[in-house]
Parts: structure tokens; sequence; C-alpha cells
């Protein structure tokens, strides 16, 4: 099985970063094949003739699993994350199975994850089956933060790996 | 596998009942055990006591596959459907597969299903894993209309109910 | 000027009302002339040729302000609520100036008056100039929930219906 | 009076710049003193130390009239768009009214302006009094396209901007 985590936080290494590996590993039993610091390509997510972003939207395309997180500015998943989500094939371009993730300073913006960028997952093609996850910051290195949703969504995401032909 | 059509239209017998069943059908290969059309529940869905509303209640949130179909009034849902969709438990209200569908006059409501039915399924407990459908009213007895979506949620709930144990 | 308040709690008298008759009374400095507590409806709502309803559609349709506000169910407003909601005509139904509020047991769903009840009062032709207001339903009865909201949003409410040739 | 165009098309020159030109210049009767045409700026918009960046931003933020403008990519508001609107405070970056425009290639993605930008806006402290404009991307350049929306927009705008003490 091939998972990548995508995360798009403007500073590189992130707490995103952390929740997102956390969330994949979890998911997955181990860790990612490819991991997308936007925060570390540049000017590249600019261009859009840059053959570096292609090559990762056609990697993280064809993933099993995708982890895609994000903080949540202006209550919604950031310019940055977009920026890369753009360069995606409407209906074709995420292949495997998505999990959105948005990291925030209160439960004033936990129904993001749901209203506004699963929409966003959903419209590349992706399958989300599971609702989106929603972490206050300060708690993301706390296990219990992940837990309940974690138990909710692990069977349905392990039974949709397993028949893509994917040990998990 | 058991499965169960819920529409909420006001009159009764309408095509977005008819659409529901088709949908129905097409992801279970048989008919629906059960067919809640709100319209013939009368003011029994205004009394949170009535023992009939909650035995539907019950039997929508067990079935292993619920589609859930309304004509678009105002840009989302119907109060009719949301009225029923009360009822259930936050959370652990529906525990099988649910499929948002929704009817319209034009295509300017297109993202309605994703963007207003869906997460109300979401929050009830439901696991949602596909796009939600949105048919052109006219077009509701063309099987074109739904062949697409079809195609692309046919698989994923399949795997989704033969996990449940369930034979389809 | 004529204000209007649309409650759509299932309980008469709820503490959805008093916070909708408080926003009420501070933003245009009086009484409302009509108060509909849908709960004390019953059957009527579901009869589409009740000329109460009707009758009650017109009045709230041709206030200078009307405060629409609900428990938050589910996520977002209750079916009640949109099953009034539902009577109104698309673009002329509501024709002054409207306001969303609504009413939960947490923060977590403080985006829902802006992304769920905003876009159906819009869609009825209101002109909703300010953000949706949210309280704690357990802050109801403490001003310190409304105020930073009235602050912002009562010059430009009195703004708008000054010119609509109304006293504030 | 001041006014501001913002458009997030990733080509400059585009369509959408001539949409939101065309809405500024209806709704305040002269050309806009301020054109961001944010695929001009470059990997500045990447850069959270950019004085340019901040120029601008405080520029749009104190314009008495916005119009906020982007092709609908995926669903939603391009992530150039938001790249640029994720520099702006939350709750006072946007003093003025702001007028949310989308362009898309057929009516399915018409509820975006209302369900995805509007809410970033009204998130930045803008007024956003009327409903969000969706034109089919081949219409940008027939009046016929913005006629209504313009004739149930432009007295609210008008009643607003001449509040703040500015001529329309």
């Amino acid at each position: 099985m091939s998972t990548a985590v995508v995360v798009g936080n403007p500073k590189p290494g992130s707490r995103t970063l952390a929740a997102a590996l956390h969330v994949g590993r979890e998911l997955s039993g181990a860790e990612p094949e490819l991991v997308v610091d936007l925060a570390t390509l540049g000017p590249a997510l600019l261009d859009w003739s840059s053959a570096e972003v292609a090559d990762l939207v056609e990697r993280v395309g064809s993933a099993d699993l995708v982890v895609v997180a994000t903080p949540t500015y202006k209550g919604t998943y950031t310019g940055l994350l977009k920026l890369f989500l753009d360069r995606f094939a409407a209906g074709t371009g995420l292949r495997g199975v998505a999990i959105p993730v948005m990291l925030g300073a209160s439960e004033a913006h936990a129904l993001a994850p749901e209203l506004s960028l699963r929409p966003v997952l959903a419209e590349l093609g992706a399958t989300v089956p599971g609702r989106g996850l929603f972490v206050i910051d300060t708690d993301h290195e706390n296990p219990a933060a992940y837990a309940d949703w974690l138990d909710a969504t692990r069977p349905v995401v392990t039974t949709l790996l397993t028949a893509r032909g994917v040990a998990v």
C-alpha cells in the first residue's frame, strides 16, 4: 500500500505535519512513502509548468491513501493547500482514499473539514468515506484528540484499502 | 442486506421517490425493504412522542444501506426531510451506508448534495463514501442521468456492504 | 418600522425565542410587531393550503427587519424552521433585512449561521448584511454574548433600515 | 470613494478580470483606483514578509468597495486568491463593502459564491450585503449576465457606501 501525506501549512515542519503523520501511521500501520510539506516547495507552486509539482501531483494522485492536512485560516483551508490541489484533475486527480484533517485554535471552526475541505477532495475524485477530522492545535500531540475519530474511521478505511488489493 | 429509502418530498409518490427507488435498486440489486415517503406521515412528524416515527427512525437507522432523497427547496433539502432527520441521534442515528440524492430544476444547485445534505448524514454517524447525487428533475426517468455516478459509486458501496457481512 | 421574529425551536417559549427577542429589540429599539414561535403552529405547517401559514409568510416577508432564530440540530437549522422557510418564494419571499441567529451547545457548530442558515435567507431574497450570530445556549441571557456582534452589525442594519424610509 | 478589484485567476488579463472591472464600474460609477491582478505578483505572494504584498493588503483593506473575483476551480475559489486573502487579519482585514464574484464553465457551481467565497470575506470583517454573483465564463462580456444581479445589489451597496460618507 502507498500512503501520501500533504500538508498545507506555510511553515515547514509544522504541528499540522505532525498531526498528518500521526493520522497516516494510525490508518496505514506504517510510515507514509511520500510526505509533501508544501511550505518547502516555494515558487514552483505558482509555476503551472513545473515538472517537480506535476510529479508530486501524479504520485499523490495514485496513492492508495492520502492524508490532506491544513491549519484553519479564515475559517477554511489555506491558500497554500488549495494552490496545490488546483493542479489535480477534477474527477480523476485523486484516485485513492482521502482523509481531510484540519487544525484550529478553537472549536469554532470545527465544521470546516466537512463543509469546506471534504467537498474539494470529493471534487477531485477521491473516496472520502469518513468524517473530516478537526484537532485543536494545542492538542495535536495528545492521542486522545484522535482516538474517537480513529475508532470510527479506521474500519471503513481498512475495508476500502483491502478491497484495493493492498495489505493494511 | 436491508435497504431503506427515505423521501423528503411534500408530495407523495413523487419523482424524488422514483429516483430514490432507482438508486436503491441499482446499488443493492433488490427492492428496498423499507420505503419512508415522508409526505404520507402527516402530523406524527411534528409529534416528538410518536411511536410510529420512533419505529421508523430505528428501522432506518439500522439499515445497511439508506438512500436519502429530497427535492431542492431554497437551494437545499426540504424542511420535511430535516424534520425527520432531526429525530435521529447525532453520531449514532444512522449506522449504515448513506447515499445523498437531490433533484432540482436546473444545474444551479448541483453543489447542494455535497455541501448541505451530506454533512447532515455524516453528523448522524452514517458512512457516506461517495459523492452526493444531483439529478435534474425532468431527467429522473433517464438512466443516463445516473450512469456515471453509479459507475463511480457502486464499487465503493458494494465493498462496504460486503464488509458488513451482507450479500450484495 | 416593522420587525418580525421567527423561531424554529420545537419547544414553545424556548431560549431561542428569548435570544431572538433580545436581538430584535437591540437592533430595532422596540418590541417586535410579530413573533412567530413555530412550535405553536402545529400541523398547519404541514398543510400547504393553510391560510394561517400563508398569512404569516406574507407578514414576515414584508417586515423591514426579520430575526430568524433556531437551535442547532445536526449541525444546522431545525427541520421545523426550514418547513416554514420552504413556504416563501425564492428571490422575493423575504423583502427586508434578515438576521440569522443560531444557538448551540458548544462552539463546535459556530460556522453554521454563515454556512447554512444565511444562504437560505439570501435565496429567499433577503438582504443579509451582517455575519450570522452564534450563541452558546447557556449564555443566551448574558448580554456579553451579543455585545461584539451587535457593535459590528447594528450600524449596517440601521443604515439599511433608514434607507428603507423607516425610523430606527 | 475608493474601489479595489482583486482577481484570483492564475492567468493575467483574464475574463475574470474583465468581469470584476465591469462589476466595479457598475457599482461605483467609476474606474477602480486599485486593480490587483494576483497572477502578476509572482513569488511575493508566498513570502509572508513581502512589503509589496503587505501594502496591497493595507490598500485593499481600507477600500470602501472591494470586488473579489475568481474563476471556479474544484468547485470553489482558486488557491491563488486564498493565498492573498490569508494575509488579511480576521475580523478587521476588510473594512469596506465586499462583493464576491465567481466565473465558471457551467451552472453546476452556481452556489459557490454564497457557500464558499462569501464566508471567507465575512470572516475578514467585510460587509457583504448582497448575494454572491456567479457568471458563466462565456457570458462574461454580456451585460445581461449581470443585469438582474446588479438591479438587486446596487441599491443596497449604494446605501452602504453613502453612509460611509463617500459620494457614489
